[in-house]
């Protein structure tokens, strides 16, 4: 299945002011909706993800996975602001004829998941079977869920939260203070601040492997010359360059702004009250060695969903486990988007 | 106690090649060398800390505590390579007559290590009742001790490591990035690249602090509007901008780099024959939250050394609790110290 786009036909107000006069989103899906409409799974990506599931998340959309496209009509729609045919800062400025680029408004989560909503309205689908979001996918699906929790049957989070921790907000600043610290941010092209770039990645990445991440993957062989390039740093080096070939700095930063005011609580009473009302069934999935989403955290947030039960994948893996663990993630997923 | 400097009569040669043909080495000292010079306490310090242990370990160096200076002789020096006085990127290189900056050559821990050894011979210290260190100031004690273990009784070790973890290089090698991506470093002044050395401060700054530390003290008041800049912002940003009033990237690219080589066992026979030779009586102290030296890798490195007991200070600030936690650190090394 290739990306296909909604295009809005209305300007598309913004939660912290201004609007997007022209908004695209790009999507994917997955599978047949059935007669009775009732078999939509919607998945919301994380950071720089893309609308195509199947892509990024490996083993999750195929015969006898949770994402069975035999049996689920799978969704996913790629957030505002990123660089995947969603409306982003490379996206043409109607008022300018040229890119947004650091000109693009500032977006809240609650904006990605209303973008959710206007395309799950236009594509007809009233009924969502299951919600499933992990990391800033998560997000999203908890703040839309919490949006209009009538429309969904259950509801999938894999290390996430309701609202962005302090930890998790230094995290986010101390990536945007790497890529500003690159003189050419600010420029009029789309890969301006390429450096920054690479050293958030390589900032992130910290953060999704961790400690037992990286002493299980990047130990160099015994005897190594103190002078040589350690493996660990040849593999930032790596990731930093990677996610530059395929990304741009101003959605990074605009998608690491938006993480930053994620609090379903806002404007509905507070944060608890906010959970209360997300009564369908829920599973939240925590990793073993998330230093990001921790596991002590993960517990706190099943305890404050009304019906929500919590399990654990064991990874060394950190954060990234959500995405190599693919047989734990099934083995738990399967059970409970099919009872 | 005001610093005092050593300077070395002779080129001091480096463990990767190359000498300084002058070496100066800044100190300080508090108590009073007692007639049998069997009262000498040595503390290394770590990253971006200077000599003065008083000033940067709030309520160690006082009466009563674990370095009494009614009881102890404690010296400290500023390690090669950093900012506070002993020679390092800023210091005049003597073949051009103007500051090394980026040309500063690549240290090892083991070159750090060894300009403590020439500090002491040339103050006649030749018996050290106690070797501290925490963080990277215990790589060089344990680099030191490795080297010479007969001339030290005991050994105090805090949050460090006998050799650098992968997890830890990746941090390290992290902060360049952030540095180079600040396309100044390199030019010849001592301000140089003055963003990216706040970047890889805030960088350094997540690992210290980790979840536990940032979520106990950057709580945002309820109801902050999404759009105003977050507490854990504002705490990156400020902390960067401290580092660089008073340091020099060139100075903290040199020690991380250092920072990399570590490894005891490098042309000793690999690290468990290093780690055997240091036979006397040792303890090691480790933090519940730290996420650089884990209280699991803590508890592995004292089961490998010949006489280690293991002791863990709780605190929820991560890493920097060994700075913060005073009252626990006395009360663990006061008896160790003493008996």
């Amino acid at each position: 299945m290739s990306v296909r786009y909604y295009t809005h036909p209305e300007p598309f107000d913004l939660e912290l002011g201004g609007q997007l006069s022209e908004l695209t989103i790009a999507y994917h899906t997955y599978g047949e909706l059935n007669d009775n409409a009732d078999n939509v799974v919607w998945v919301c990506h994380a950071l720089t993800a893309n609308s195509d599931v199947a892509d990024w998340w490996p083993h999750t959309v195929e015969a006898g996975a949770f994402l069975d496209p035999d049996r689920y009509f799978t969704v996913c729609a790629n957030i505002l602001g990123s660089h995947y045919g969603t409306t982003g800062p490379l996206s043409i400025n109607p008022a300018t004829g040229e890119p947004y680029y650091a000109d693009f408004p500032k977006l809240t989560i609650r904006d990605m998941a209303r973008a959710h909503r206007l395309l799950a309205d236009a594509l007809g689908l009233r009924e969502i079977y299951a919600l499933v979001g992990s990391s800033v996918g998560g997000f999203q699906a908890l703040e839309w869920a919490a949006d209009e929790p009538s429309r969904f049957r259950k509801l999938i989070l894999i290390a996430t939260d309701a609202k962005a921790s302090p930890w998790t907000i230094a995290i986010d600043q101390t990536q945007r203070m790497a890529i500003f610290a690159d003189a050419t941010y600010g420029e009029r092209r789309p890969d301006a601040a390429m450096n920054g770039l690479a050293a958030a990645r390589a900032i992130g990445l910290l953060t999704y492997r961790g400690p037992e991440g990286y002493n299980a993957t990047q130990q160099d062989p015994a005897d190594t010359p103190p002078g040589t390039l350690k493996r660990a740093c040849t593999y930032q080096l790596h990731q930093g360059k990677k996610l530059c070939r395929r990304y741009n700095a101003y959605s990074y930063v605009t998608i690491l702004d938006a993480f930053d005011t994620h609090d379903i609580g806002r404007g509905r009473g507070g944060l608890q009250v906010a959970l209360d009302r997300l009564t369908m069934p829920a599973i939240l999935i925590g990793l073993t060695t998330d230093i990001i989403f921790t596991p002590a955290e993960m517990r706190r947030l099943a305890a404050s969903l009304p019906d929500c039960r919590y399990a654990e994948i064991t990874s060394p893996l950190g954060h990234d486990g959500f995405l190599t663990e693919y047989r734990q993630l099934n083995r738990l997923l399967i059970p409970f988007i099919n009872e």
